[in-house]
């Protein structure tokens, strides 16, 4: 019996086995679970990785393989390994698995790949690359558990049998006719209780969920996970069973779209590999800088036209980055909370107009209180009352418009199509900085001057 | 067949149906998924929900409370049930759900519902109170399927089939020994694949994974979606089996965890309710803005230092803006990729180093770019190339603070214990205007005047 962690010394250990020869390598490499040299592969060289996945069985490799992270290339491996032993590793792999991977290849490698498979292997890998990625087709597995609806209980049972033999893991069983309609699922606690004789047409559940191919991968995990499901069948549009998506691949996409979702907010190109190199993430990040250098600029003419007042009243300057900082950070927060509640539930009219008046109520009161505390500032240190009036009222509007802007740029953009986490706190503090620098020099200029 | 999809049209139903009679009411709600009935519960007032869940069957009504989003409170339809009503609902319950639920009454009320229930629920629940929320213990379901590993195939079989009566759903059966000791599990799959004779001790795969009750409910989730498993058995310091926790469990903390960490680098408080109210959000976020206030006197201080520089050339101030706004913005996308990427997995000293090294790399690249597109600026709108020189060196080096802190200071608190996420862009964003605001004022002042 064993419980499995990862340290230090795991690594350590195998980095020292791999000084050694392959015999005791291969030794080592036995006490470990697939999963966990996979992500040993995150610290050790590509020629290392690719000397440990030919000592391995290929049913272990094609583990490892499947578990890598996309981001450490498992479909550099496979580009390097001897055909022979490819075609061992990719028909031990699931399909969608094998089929994520091997699109990662340019077009000839992945017919050269194919070529090796044998005939059942490759179509289904054909098939699949069809998908669109982020669709339940690009997602589904086509290897899926399914019994005729006429058959018996006992005959259905010996069929499960035999088809769970090739397949490394079922959760539910789909019901077909004779046509590969899907009929329905029955779980197989249900078909264990019932008697021999019955027909497996009299088990099934005819009220149950499943996703069209083209259907969006996030919509998928959405509903999976609403229903609580292990699995969910995956059909086209007259009905005919095509796959059926797991529990562990939504996992994989929830975390891919928060991600996205966290990135996104901030200003990083959803597509940037979080352990990508320096080039990757310039490209990623440069043209949104580039986006807010412009946006900064109105921002600073803001500035350039009060230049007298300024001048007039150099004090002024501090005060300017207070408020307009406050209310870009005021705004981010708005921001964080509805793009979050927005991708995690769709909002009703109602319920979007009480979060916009909810967050000018926020805006109001935190502008209101930290207006005030600067307020006292500029009366005891400044001992200016005026400019303490000037600061409480920009503060307090600068709040406010961060409230709204934060909750209904969001909205508006899901209400059209748009992704709202783009509108990162970048778009956003735009607002902020513009109105910050507006209400605190044309408050100033009217009221101190 | 059906599939499920909710949209106003159902809402306008149900609502039109809450006009009319209990009978038609009760039909109409035939036609939904108790998890759909869940959804429909945010769109409809207290009094409303109450109703509805006196009308359905107790199964149905306990799925519907079981699902019910918690932020639109469970408990508080349970704490105005007619008692009797109440503990059918609530025996139909998973026990970790009824403990969830029930934990968030007063203690008093807890103890009267825990008096209705028959005297296994009640003890089940009540020793799922006893654990830490968001642990293992926490989070476990106390109802396992478990079989004893001296039975033989036939007899287990039949145990399984006893035992999964009870239960609404089960994935891996659990071995165990005359002492409740975890032996290892079994697939239900190779159970029926061998001879009616052969005991499960020679079934049980002893390499398994587990977690102890006192886990952290992170790392279950991170130890379940790693190794791909439907469920995963928990147990206390000698091995005896507790409870298993379910993969839609783990989703539910995914999606928690998520939401944590996007509004803690926001700057919001992680405890904050996505659908709270104002005044929830005033005490969420209001702290923060305060912290960021004082951080905003600080730079302040730093303009107020060079206050002759800026009365000498007032066109700085502009400048000023776009400095330490570009700063802010570089520093949020290091922060962001840096924070996701840690709380997917653990850095290796060498991979904290690179990501540094990279985000330095990253900030001298975009500082430069940008800088230079303000020296152009400088040089055609304001005539000055002094001042170009001036602007090109606070961004480029403004830009590199804000790579180096955005990801050297979560990879920092990570290494000391507390939580990254709360490097929220309001604490590292004081860093970018600070020196971006001593960087340009700074060399202005020695070199423009």
């Amino acid at each position: 019996m064993q419980s499995f962690e990862l340290d230090k010394s795991d690594i350590q250990r195998i980095r020292q086995a791999l000084d050694g020869d392959d015999d005791a390598l291969k030794v080592l490499l036995k006490e470990y679970h697939a999963s966990e040299i996979a992500i040993l592969f995150e610290s050790l060289p590509q020629e290392s990785r690719e000397r440990i996945i030919n000592i391995l069985p290929s049913e272990t490799a094609s583990e490892v393989i499947s578990e890598m992270d996309y981001e450490i290339h498992p479909e550099k491996i496979l580009e390097n390994l001897h055909p022979e032993k490819r075609s061992e590793i990719v028909e031990e792999m699931d399909y969608d698995v094998a089929t994520d991977i091997i699109s990662q290849l340019p077009e000839e490698q992945q017919d050269e790949i194919l070529g090796e498979l044998d005939e059942e292997n490759a179509s289904h890998i054909r098939q699949l690359l069809t998908y669109e990625e982020d669709t339940a087709g690009g997602l589904m597995n086509t290897q899926v558990l399914k019994v005729n609806h006429n058959l018996t209980k006992k005959e259905a049972l010996e069929e499960i049998i035999r088809q769970s033999e090739e397949m490394e893991e079922f959760y539910t069983i789909n019901v077909v006719d004779n046509h590969n309609h899907l009929k329905g699922i029955v779980s197989l606690k249900d078909i264990l209780k019932s008697k021999n004789t019955v027909p497996i047409r009299e088990l099934v559940n005819p009220d149950f969920v499943f996703v069209k191919a083209d259907t969006d991968q996030e919509e998928v995990a959405k509903r999976l996970s609403q229903y609580n499901l292990t699995s969910i069948p995956v059909v086209d549009d007259e009905m005919h069973l095509l796959g059926r998506i797991t529990f562990d691949d939504v996992i994989d996409v929830l975390q891919e779209e928060n991600t996205e979702d966290i990135l996104k907010i901030s200003g990083v190109s959803e597509d940037e590999e979080l352990a990508g190199n320096w080039k990757e993430a310039v490209k990623s990040r440069l043209p949104w800088l580039v986006i807010n250098l412009i946006t900064a600029f109105l921002a600073a003419s803001v500035i350039r036209y009060f230049d007298q007042t300024i001048s007039r009243l150099v004090i002024l300057s501090g005060y300017m980055t207070i408020i307009a900082g406050m209310g870009g950070n005021a705004a981010t927060q708005a921001l964080a909370v509805t793009v979050r509640r927005i991708s995690l539930s769709d909002l009703t009219d109602n319920q979007a107009y009480r979060t916009v008046l909810k967050e000018f109520t926020v805006g109001l009161i935190n502008g209101a209180v930290n207006g005030f505390i600067v307020l006292i500032f500029a009366l005891f240190y400044d001992n200016n009352p005026m400019l303490g009036l000037v600061i409480f009222l920009a503060m307090t509007g600068n709040l406010i418009i961060a409230g709204i802007t934060g909750a209904s740029i969001p909205l508006i953009l899901k209400r059209i199509g748009i992704d709202p986490a783009i509108a990162s706190s970048i778009i956003i503090t735009t607002f902020t900085d513009v109105f910050g620098f507006l209400l605190l020099l044309g408050f100033a200029s009217k009221l101190l001057l």
